[in-house]
């Protein structure tokens, strides 16, 4: 008998119709009992934290839902966490900084269809992540569509598709098949579990365009940015005259502010090595996000900056693989 | 015997190494003796109109190869640009809207790897775009590892790899196989021949993340920015509490400032018609990218800006398909 921990926090597959569009409605034990998930072999015990469009999920929200997690984590064999699906790429990055090394299976799912909607994937994927959370090694994971991936290696690319999510840069770890979990990748993740959930919010986004001001860099400091990560063209590239981004960056990097460089491509690494008009940020000291995703650079970079506060301490902890969310060089 | 124009502008197909990484130098001319793409059956003129990193190109360089383009499209049967791919998918997007309806094809290409080293993809892409530049009706290509896309339906999804464009949300026009153009889709692109190169460059593009403060919508008014472009969650989610991006971006279409709304997903639309948390967005009168790329949706949002000021046309012509770029409802 294996005792899995339920963990509701709205989302679509919580939904039901109302005057105003799809609402959260659903309870976790309102899910359980429309998918019939529980049986003779996996015992479900429920909890809701919260009843949110995850599109309104932030830092605030992702303590919550870690604090639960620690505190059911030593007293059942796996937990489901219910989560809508726009940002559960992101809870699901940075819950694996913030529970690294969780001794248990943590397994994110939701839907793109309200579970009480007749051909709903909702019931097929909680029904899977009960199924994964019962199977896996300890870690977060999301199960969407019958895969299941790495959370800090997970985005969200089809905005309506059943299969939602791709595992970016890392291979699936499992796939679902005739209410079996079968192993494709077996993660290294070898750490001790420790518990932080200390972050720093303060942390800006930028995705580079042609033409972008220089301007849209420089205003993070006045408004109290205390990091940046920065998404630029193919391997990292970024205008260096006319509009010069990379001056501004620097001004960023004197002035205490750690910028990390990652790809607006999806797929495959980010590295300032290559082509002259990127050196010139190495050489101003940019950090590399090398092939994390954007929602991992960006939560790690939260994360870090809660434990670490100069630049080269941030480097040094950015750059290091915590949750299997980065391949080192 | 097709006469062709090959116009260069630099990336990395024309790159040779220097002390400070890769560089820019290789004309056209010195391209089309390296490739041997000339024959019995084409000829091909060259036209070198600068040698950049396609990192540097930015709105007064789409207006130069805009130009050269309207000047020898009358003059020849089809027109290469080689270009770097970094920025490769936001000039085809443009071009698609400053040379609309252009009569002939204009196909861009470039290479992951330098044209002189030996397995570079340069050679092959150059000799394919040459060959659908002969094939082709008209319209604005990116040609790239044998696949020929629209351009304002192409994104650079792979840093490294030699399929390092994919063609979102539209059919592949054609693959180049054993020197032959195999036509897949034939574009319904029936406009006059329109040149319009008068953009508005200060546009901004924002996206949301989970934690993101509402100043860095608020900031952007007071930077002088005269559109905005952000791309939410999933089918165009954002923030509505704690942090309110919705009040934000009220007060910018407010303060006559129109706000698009596309998705940070790669594949699929983006609409706030759907969920309780993007009504609101929709109430405010916020404009939808539908299904454009987000390459697609700044640069068109830029060109619109440059013919149009008030929200309502500019949502008029946002909302309607110029190039082939979006899929009307």
């Amino acid at each position: 008998m294996k005792r899995i921990c339920l963990i509701a926090t709205g989302g679509t597959i919580a939904c039901v119709p109302t005057e105003n569009g799809l609402f959260p409605e659903l309870t976790a034990a309102e899910l359980v009992k429309l998918v019939g998930c529980e049986s003779d072999e996996v015992q479900i015990s429920c909890t809701d934290l919260f009843s949110m469009d995850s599109s309104n999920i932030q830092p605030e929200e992702w303590c919550i839902i870690a604090e639960a997690i620690r505190d059911k984590a030593s007293s059942c064999d796996g937990i489901v966490l219910t989560h809508g699906t726009d940002t559960m790429a992101y809870t699901a990055s940075m819950l694996s900084f913030m529970l690294r090394g969780v001794p248990v299976p943590v397994v994110l799912t939701g839907a793109q269809y309200p579970a009480v909607y007749p051909n709903s994937d909702g019931r097929r994927n909680l029904m899977d992540a009960v199924i994964a959370a019962s199977s896996l090694p300890g870690g977060v994971y999301i199960c969407f569509g019958g895969s299941v991936m790495l959370g800090c290696r997970s985005v969200k690319t089809r905005t309506t598709s059943l299969n939602a999510f791709e595992s970016i840069n890392y291979p699936y770890i499992a796939t679902i098949t005739d209410g079996k979990c079968v192993l494709l990748h077996k993660p290294k993740l070898s750490y001790g579990f420790s518990f932080s959930a200390s972050i720093e919010p303060r942390v800006a986004l930028v995705k580079i365009y042609p033409g972008m001001s220089p301007e849209l860099l420089d205003s993070l400091k006045d408004i109290g940015m205390k990091g940046v990560v920065v998404e630029g063209f193919g391997l990292g590239g970024m205008h260096n005259f006319r509009r010069d981004h990379t001056e501004s960056i620097k001004k960023l990097m004197e002035a205490g502010i750690p910028v990390v460089l990652t790809s607006q491509c999806l797929y495959e690494q980010s590295t300032p090595d290559v082509y002259e008009v990127s050196r010139a940020l190495k050489d101003a000291g940019i950090l590399s996000a090398h092939d994390m995703t954007t929602e991992a650079a960006i939560t790690k970079l939260m994360w870090v900056l809660g434990r670490a506060h100069d630049i080269e301490s941030v480097r040094r902890i950015m750059e290091t693989d915590i949750a299997g969310e980065l391949t080192e060089a």
